[in-house]
């Protein structure tokens, strides 16, 4: 996992990074400035899905975790409006376009191995279709325990209802605030 | 995907909360400072992991993107140190235990779906194995760029060679500093 990305920052790396600075054809500032342009292919998944974070610009907090398609991240760029793919309802899905609650994208980041990616976000509203501002607001207390079964595990939008070899149970602190009342959007 | 947990967090919940709160046996003082605890199952997907984000506690950075088995997870619990799934050596993976780069857990937190996981951590060193702080030190430039195949996608780590239907491109630009050399720590 480690070898592939540390390769790439290479000479090879430093060739590709000259040719995309050359090849800017938009014109853009934020191209212009660049002094380390390189060409990155995202490593989509045996499901054609990335993992997709989603982070608050202004205070830094995480807000949620979905996954991107191709589609999804194309449309991420070309708009600034967040997009991902819903694994549930198996579709593209633009963030707030149900509850409003639409990200504006400051940047899309790519992690080191190009399999991961973070959307720095102005979000309106909460995130969580809960209500909160993150769909982090629960804190784990102590260790966790196993359970044996999954018959109660809550997890009803879940693709397949097989149990689980191995399963956890963690207890939780609710922590922070309610951004919205979620009776009143959904 | 939205469902389950909404119903979660209604009465059944509040029920479980009360049993969970007179159930704790450590006395703890985080446990009894909590006005709303509740037994969340961990949503492990298919191949038996979640997602685990690490977030640097004290810049709100966020760190990088891995994945935790249930062993990580309980180790992460029982240790107070960073434990993930490596995907591609198929072994538990101890943050920092070859490069000394520890991330010493202050809160994990747990998704509205439960099915990602974020670890608040103090890292030490940086988080990426390539000397930056963060694995999201690359800004994408621009649109993506499609590619027909994906030969030299970069994720030599990755399990299977297979070609993928779609691939994607994006110009990316480095930002951020390097914390470390890493060839002296690799």
């Amino acid at each position: 996992m480690n070898d592939g990305p540390g390769t790439a920052h290479g000479d090879a790396a430093d060739a590709d990074a000259d040719a995309a600075a050359g090849g800017s054809t938009d014109g853009s500032p934020r191209a212009a400035e660049g002094t380390d342009v390189e060409p990155v292919p995202i490593a989509f998944g045996d499901d054609g899905l990335v993992p997709a974070v989603a982070q608050d610009a202004e205070t830094g907090e995480v807000l949620m975790l979905a996954y991107a398609s191709p589609t999804a991240l194309e449309r991420t760029l070309e708009t600034g409006r967040a997009h991902y793919y819903s694994r549930s309802r198996a579709e593209l899905w633009e963030k707030g376009a149900t509850s409003g609650h639409t990200q504006t994208v400051r940047d899309v980041r790519v992690d080191c191995d190009g399999d991961a990616l973070l959307y720095v976000v102005d979000q309106a509203g909460g995130a969580c279709h809960t209500g909160y501002e993150s769909c982090f607001h629960r804190i784990v207390e102590g260790t966790a325990t196993s359970v044996s079964d999954d018959t109660d595990a809550g997890d009803g939008g879940r693709d397949e209802e097989e149990p689980r070899e191995a399963g956890l149970s963690v207890a939780v602190r609710t922590d922070g605030q309610r951004a919205f009342d979620p009776d009143e959007v959904y």
